[in-house]
């Protein structure tokens, strides 16, 4: 229990403590903050006051930078400690609760704080591991006999992705514009999206690397990774479509991926290990584990029309259907030597379930536009159109106990 | 003419004056140079002593920086005059020659100097914009009929690759290991590249960047840019054919990428700007060019094999022969709205010639190992064996006057 009010349904509960980035209008300058209920904590003011001692951890300095990349860079042995001491310091019992004037400088109404991008990522990757969803998309773009590639049951297949446009929760980005066919087996025109989409996707950010060369072993990957964020990775399917054979997917996902402002830690997800999806063929050694590494996460698809006044939720998923885990994916990103960095954002790919209402994509649930979505209000949907709003949800539950995501929020703008 | 001696051959002439990044063993701060003809010239150490001055630039600040991020960000308005005055600086009636002291400072024999890469690249992008290069590879990764994808001549196909590998010219990088199939038709093995290779390109860095949601228009593309190098994106061709199917390379590249010190401008490229290839079908609006953006930039590939004792050309091309341009790469990039950043890498994807000498990669230099090349010696390569090193070389030249790029140099070790 915490001092401060924590509503039973609150994602940010004492078991939570995620880590972000805010500013308020007083004091405009970026730091570091954890969340709690309905609440930020500031954790700048709160080493500044001597509260935060932990060994090997300057809070002072590390909570006053603008992104978490320092916080993150000094490794599970001080991240396990610290998140244990604010714990402490926001419990019933903490002697915080009696210092008035920290707690009005420190414990902020969110409604009063502006979060910011939680990292400087370095590099971002995506990865394709949701067996439903690859198969999905196969059978769209390539048909049934061709839906998913000999490789994909071997190794957790990936791209690189654009680490300039991940912005933060609440951005708005406009229609992307470019080249796509609109008459089949015509040339290309140039014009905005028809067929802006959202994915449903987490993504865990790299606290500790590895040297160029080096390689991170599958069974001490999740000591490496520092948290889990939701992820929307919008997508323009009529640009990708055309684009993307043979490199990949580039302009038609470049335009803006969005992020949840609060980083929720490895710890605090801990309790919600599940076993994940038998794999079959056996993974090669370098990716097979030896304990369980999915995770159990609801997760939620909310979709307001820009005629509506209503979010409606449109899919509801779990991250424990992803095919290979983050462990995996860690391992395989850097079997060939390749070097990972503090602030690296790593996506899931987008979490399909087995059903069709636990799709991650609207391509999915409108099997490519060929029915409709129908919200709140008798208002259909294909794709995305100009003004509507996404919300990602994502939240585990336990004997009693929540620890969740809060929102990945986003909005289409027309096209400039 | 410039008061240092610069030998007729030498790619570092006074009419060249790139930008790069170095230290000394006196001084191991790293800090801005240009370089001319055997020496490098310490630009930090002239702007300290106040010898360059040019509005908009604090010369001291941005010269003592350990990357050149900071003068690129400054944008064309300054590049110009300050390259001008370096020039002038440096010229045989400079008044540097007669001061002795700071000459002894400033001007540093390249042996006693160590280069570093000279930028934080925050997104590196691998274009693929050889029409010989794109067919040849076609034609071996999945036959003659689907060699050149009906995409290809419309746009400046481009994929994202890693940031975090891009080194600087000298690194030595460790011959990748993951998966490949060893027996066409088996299950894939895991194990060391047995297809290792290079690839000649030559990338731009971005100067400066545009707003997200923004566009780059193709006819002030050049004015983002500051300036380009030879780059060799190693290619582990076994790990990239079987995993790029459908998301692109990944492993089979993001090991290392190599990039040359010396960042020559555009300004010094200009008197080098030819007309490209013929573009059918016409391109649309927003990448078509009112003048010439090709450059006739001569370019070479070396190899000198762990067992021989000196380097072989093995190959001879031209970036003349680029289909798509720089400038509507650039503008591709961002009509979609994506944001570039100062230090953003963009590469131009191998560039190969018409004819079978001057290809820019091992695969089709060997037709994926159908046969071998023959170095001197008489010692034969398919692919790079452990110890092998590369050089790629370019460099321009026209009415005696001569810009180029230097040495990206290269040793893959074997394997961990
Ligand atoms: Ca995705
Ligand atoms: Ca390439
Ligand atoms: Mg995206
Ligand atoms: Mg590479
Ligand atoms: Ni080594």
């Amino acid at each position: 229990m915490s001092f401060i009010e924590v509503k039973p349904d609150s994602d940010f509960s004492i078991h939570n403590i995620p880590f972000g980035v805010i500013s308020t209008a007083e004091n405009p300058t970026r730091r570091v903050a954890t969340r709690i209920g309905d609440y930020a904590v500031d954790l700048s003011a709160l080493a500044q006051a001597g509260l935060i001692n932990v060994p090997g951890l300057d809070a002072a300095k590390v909570f006053a930078q603008p992104s978490l990349n320092l916080y993150m860079s000094l490794g599970k042995a001080v991240w396990t400690p610290t998140r244990l001491a604010i714990q402490k310091l926001l419990s019933s019992s903490s002697a915080l609760r009696d210092n008035a004037a920290l707690v009005a400088q420190a414990v902020l109404p969110i409604a009063k704080v502006q979060t910011h991008l939680a990292a400087e990522i370095g590099d971002y990757t995506d990865f394709y591991a949701s067996k439903e969803h690859a198969t999905n998309v196969g059978i769209m773009f390539r048909g049934k006999e061709n839906a998913l590639m000999p490789n994909w049951t071997h190794l957790p297949v990936g791209y690189h992705g654009r680490a300039s446009s991940v912005v933060n929760s609440g951005t708005q980005l406009h229609r992307p514009k470019g080249q796509r066919v609109v008459v089949k087996g015509e040339d290309p025109q140039y014009g905005p999206s028809l067929r802006m989409d959202c994915e449903l996707e987490m993504a865990f950010l790299v606290g500790t690397g590895n040297a160029l060369g080096s390689s991170i072993d599958v069974n001490k990957a999740k000591d490496h990774m520092f948290g889990v964020v939701l992820m929307n990775d919008w997508s323009a399917r009529d640009i990708q479509a055309w684009e993307y054979v043979p490199l990949g997917p580039f302009l038609g996902k470049n335009f803006g991926t969005t992020i949840s402002s609060w980083v929720v830690t490895m710890d605090a997800l801990e309790p919600f290990l599940v076993q994940g999806p038998h794999q079959e063929p056996k993974p090669l050694p370098y990716l097979a584990e030896s304990s369980p590494s999915a995770y159990d996460i609801k997760l939620e698809v909310q979709l307001k029309p820009a005629e509506g006044n209503e979010f409606s939720v449109i899919s509801r998923s779990n991250l424990k259907y992803m095919y290979w885990s983050f462990a995996q994916q860690l391992a395989h990103h850097t079997v060939n030597g390749c070097n990972m960095r503090t602030g690296d954002l790593c996506g899931s790919g987008t979490i399909s379930g087995p059903t069709e209402d636990s799709y991650g994509s609207l391509l999915e649930l409108t099997w490519s536009g060929a029915k409709e979505l129908e919200l709140a209000g008798g208002i259909k949907r294909k794709f995305l159109q100009d003004n509507d709003e996404m919300i990602l949800a994502g939240w585990c539950e336990k004997d009693g106990v929540r620890v969740g995501f809060g929102q990945c929020h986003g909005k289409i703008l027309p096209a400039l």
